[in-house]
């Protein structure tokens, strides 16, 4: 079915909400953690981070305006520094619950019984119980005009990641790690492996990378390190 | 294992790649048609398609300096108009060969068996054989300073969509839609539910949506429009 601008624009506030959430595909799950500068934590669950480079290792993140996620900008604008830290199936619910309006003086790790980490020369709390963390230092911020929207960009200075995880080419094995996805507002999702593709080539067909498929079905994932 | 910035800086090119990219977790999938001038078409494989807001309906785009991207970029800002096509389990292998390096007067489309296909009134081409469509207009361009990157913001002014995967709250069962997950360069995965929690409240514990979850349980999905 063919659905327009107009017809977009007819949809009731929360129904759009819904629907436009889920039209970019599924979207990364991340808990970002931060503190302010008096070390009273924040944790918030966010959909939008999205890879900006390797080299230096570079991560943005959308910030609505407003709501919850205010406090978490505010932290992120005054220490410099913030975590993300990936969902797993068996944190979904305290996750999304960090969703909810607390008030700035709530710790969203307490509300939800999450437990607060620290790594050495690192001010910003990473949640134990996540299987990926990373420490992430702020490196630029702007309000885009468009529609209010803050775009945050930081390096990635710090990863603890189940060794397991990490295969030899160094890509990271998320199913191993855990890692779910989201989709539109409050879906939750297991990504199973379809399949590992090789390089791209012209003139090249498609393939699979089939030595690590056949191991991946032989042990239930890649090779790794 | 922690891996710090010196490690990851350390790491040879195609590994950190293959790392960082790891890292921001599930990743889009998305199919960006777009054509030039004269009409003559491009298709590039993407995961950097990120929800900006809904109203109006904006998404962004991050496209990599450089590279095959160049190609669809030079046509975005010449149109002002592009395509995203949800990636599904049948289009992995052309999807992801759309990412070889051909030359500007190749069509990724004829290179790879894919059929461009037009809606009335809008330039760019969508690709017949996805399930899910979008078509956007060009709003806001900008190169970030940090690294060379764009970041590219269209609206939303068409979506060709499954009627069955449409929800009766708006949201979009993308899991009907037969969306898949990227993470890393080239892992492609089929993302099953967990489960979609309701609206998160201070002082309600979480809890998800039952009823909806009962009839996914019964039809493997959730209630239709």
């Amino acid at each position: 079915m063919l659905i327009d601008s107009d017809q977009i624009r007819a949809m009731e506030k929360r129904q759009r909400a819904a629907f436009v959430n889920s039209l970019s595909g599924f979207k990364s799950a991340n808990l970002v953690g931060t503190a302010d500068r008096a070390g009273h934590t924040n944790l918030a669950i966010m959909s939008s981070v999205v890879h900006l480079g390797s080299d230096p290792p570079l991560l943005a993140l959308i910030v609505r305006p407003g709501g919850e996620e205010r406090h978490t900008l505010a932290n992120i604008l005054a220490t410099g520094c913030y975590s993300l830290n990936h969902v797993t199936a068996a944190l979904v619910e305290p996750a999304h619950q960090t969703a909810a309006r607390y008030p700035a003086d709530v710790s969203e790790f307490e509300a939800t019984g999450l437990t607060p980490q620290y790594q050495q020369g690192f001010a910003a709390p990473l949640v134990a119980e996540a299987s990926l963390k990373l420490g992430l230092e702020l490196r630029e911020h702007q309000q885009l005009a468009i529609n209010g929207t803050h775009l945050v960009i930081g390096e990635v200075v710090l990863v603890d990641i189940p060794e397991r995880a990490l295969m030899a080419d160094g890509a990271v094995d998320l199913t191993v790690a855990g890692t779910v996805a989201i989709s539109g507002l409050d879906s939750y999702h297991d990504p199973r492996i379809i399949k590992r593709m090789a390089y791209a080539k012209p003139g090249l067909s498609p393939r699979s990378l089939e030595h690590q498929t056949a191991d991946m079905a032989a042990r239930g994932r890649y090779q790794r390190v």
